[in-house]
């Protein structure tokens, strides 16, 4: 059993929309697939990763140094102890072989997006579900069927206002999402107020609304609309300033009684230990929003969960960025607390199979082998063009 | 004045030497040359970067981001104020537009290899030394001529024993030298008290000599090496953990109470200040070692020196990784502690000036304009290419 080849490229997934920090005018998806010997129905295995969204493809990483390590390893050094499957812990050691420690960026998501690949292609290979596989690994077989899912979107793009803003949140309601996102920040207050107003009322309860300021407050910023926010009772107040600015965090906490959610910028186990070391964080509330695909894949996000838990953290408290099936299979293997959703954002990288129809804010997981890639089909067409 | 062209590309620097955590068999560094239409003696100036050593070339974050924004900025927002120069500032801003907040890694090296190459573009332009350029900037033209420069080698390698260590010493110190560093961690304690004493002999004075772990240790580890190192009190103790585990620093130096050294593994000034908020690091006696050609280059890292200003660290405890130019001139024209000095590791990306020999532990700067890369024969060799 070998790795045949390992594709890669870069995809354009620009669009007009814009958060409070940046704008996603040239903002690129890496994607890989990993093809093994391992023949079925005829036709090779191979395994899909991307890198998620918001950090652009990584693929001169992938390329000069993580595939040439991965291509010259022995078998040995990639396979089970029992030599029939591949194993994403052995991979991801040779990935970071040579590698310094520190600089989590980049690199996270390069070495996340192979790590994607090879995880559908050690459960296509199994032929099961990866949640299936994880649960089988990690939790003696417990699978949660369904996850819980939210709408994220209320991007800011030019002309949109609060009849467009309206539009978009009743057509994630109908679709079948209970609780959305939408961006602060990115207009002034007063403005903020009436979006988050508008999408209150049509959800019916504002604790099913989240707000996402994307880093951009200053600490004393963040308290003043923390003090704003506070009598809403929103579902969270995300990212409200730099996500490595932890102290900063436990002095909005001081103020803002409310759950605060943050990680999808923390790459790493260790800066995610310091956030929850120095962060001021509450177990009980707040949410921990950490996206495999982009800071090391499944192999690091599993000493991820195993550092919160040493910290008291459950697993629920867990809801990663990004939107895509890879952290969809882990919510239901491993047990965290659910998923984003991008329903309408990102094109062929939001959203997950096309028969995964969301009801009372969950979706129920698809028996197909892997992550499922192949049952998105807006997906499946760009990886076939590798 | 504009930028004409921007020119990149990726140069091989390895080697068979290893620290304790990686070796150099697969090294690289990546190179920026950009070329303005200024004309000077006939030619047009271009200005030379690098991103130092130890962590890739980053040319794929070059290529795809940072050229492309740089290249299709307008004029005003590139140059100064008289319009006479680049701005090395707003070419920063530029760069990092559409960047989400965190992730400092790769990044922070591409940027920093342009920046260089911006600060040496400027320099030129003003036809004087950057060391003078930053004086004239930050220090109301004050400049310290000479630069306190230790030589880091020690480094583990196929055959090498006590013998061709001493060799390797004798080099610097004949070479002009005054304190050296070598690796420790790569070997048994015992083995490595016996590197230690070695150099601590030829030096005549275990306080000439530092011992780098390359953030090999458990803390754990840490203090136990730290309590067999104590008593040979030497310069310092660099990188005993994981650079990114600041709350274990701070139990270290409850325990070891000699110097510590630390920082090229952070990247950006939030990593930093990080390290200075929760890391127990003494001003009177630490070194920070970042490197401004890896941490978003010399525009962050006037922020950097900033911070720590305001957390009460001089600049004289900054003694940068990397021993390139660039790190030379920052220190003679903003008044930091001095520079690391590769004379015999890296090929061309180690070393200064082909006429700068040190004399008692310091260097002379010399008057070439810019960075002075054009007088290291065997470095603009390797940018003429481009």
């Amino acid at each position: 059993m070998k790795i045949v080849s390992i594709k890669y490229g870069s995809e354009s997934i620009r669009s007009d929309i814009r958060n409070a920090f940046v704008d996603f005018s040239e903002m690129t998806a890496g994607i890989v697939a990993i093809e093994s010997d391992v023949v079925r129905n005829g036709k090779p295995l191979v395994g899909y990763g991307f890198t998620s969204n918001g950090r652009y493809a990584a693929t001169g990483i992938v390329k000069t140094r993580l595939a040439p390590r991965l291509l010259k390893a022995s078998r040995a050094d990639l396979l089970n102890e029992e030599g029939n499957n591949f194993d994403p812990f052995k991979a991801w050691d040779i990935m970071l072989r040579n590698e310094k420690p520190g600089g989590h960026g980049e690199r996270s998501v390069a070495v996340g997006s192979i790590d994607m690949a090879l995880w559908d292609l050690a459960a296509k290979i199994e032929d099961i579900p990866l949640y299936q596989l994880l649960a089988n690994r990690f939790r003696e077989g417990r699978v949660n069927r369904r996850v819980y899912v939210y709408a994220a979107g209320g991007y800011y793009y030019p002309g949109k206002d609060l009849p467009s803003l309206r539009d978009e949140i009743r057509g994630y309601i109908d679709a079948g999402y209970e609780s959305v996102k939408i961006k602060i920040g990115g207009v002034p207050l007063d403005e903020d107020r009436k979006r988050i107003e508008t999408v209150a009322e049509m959800t019916g309860d504002p604790g099913r609304v989240a707000v996402d300021a994307n880093g951009k407050f200053t600490v004393a910023e963040a308290i003043q609309w923390g003090e704003a926010l506070a009598p809403y009772g929103l579902k969270w107040y995300e990212e409200p300033i730099d996500p490595l600015d932890y102290a900063g965090h436990a002095e909005i906490v001081e103020v803002y009684k409310g759950p605060l959610a943050t990680g999808e910028n923390l790459f790493s186990t260790i800066d995610t230990r310091n956030l929850i070391r120095h962060g001021g964080l509450r177990p009980d509330r707040d949410y921990l929003q950490m996206d495999p695909a982009l800071s090391y894949g499944l192999v690091e996000y599993t000493r991820t969960l195993e550092m919160l838990t040493d910290h008291g953290w459950s697993h629920q408290r867990c809801i990663p960025h990004g939107g895509h099936q890879f952290s969809l299979h882990i919510a239901a293997g491993l047990g965290i607390g659910g998923n984003e959703s991008y329903p309408g954002v990102f094109g062929a990288f939001g959203g997950f199979g096309d028969d995964a129809q969301p009801a009372a804010g969950y979706i129920e997981m698809s028996d197909a082998p892997g992550i499922g890639i192949e049952t998105k089909s807006d997906l499946i067409e760009i990886f076939r063009k590798l």
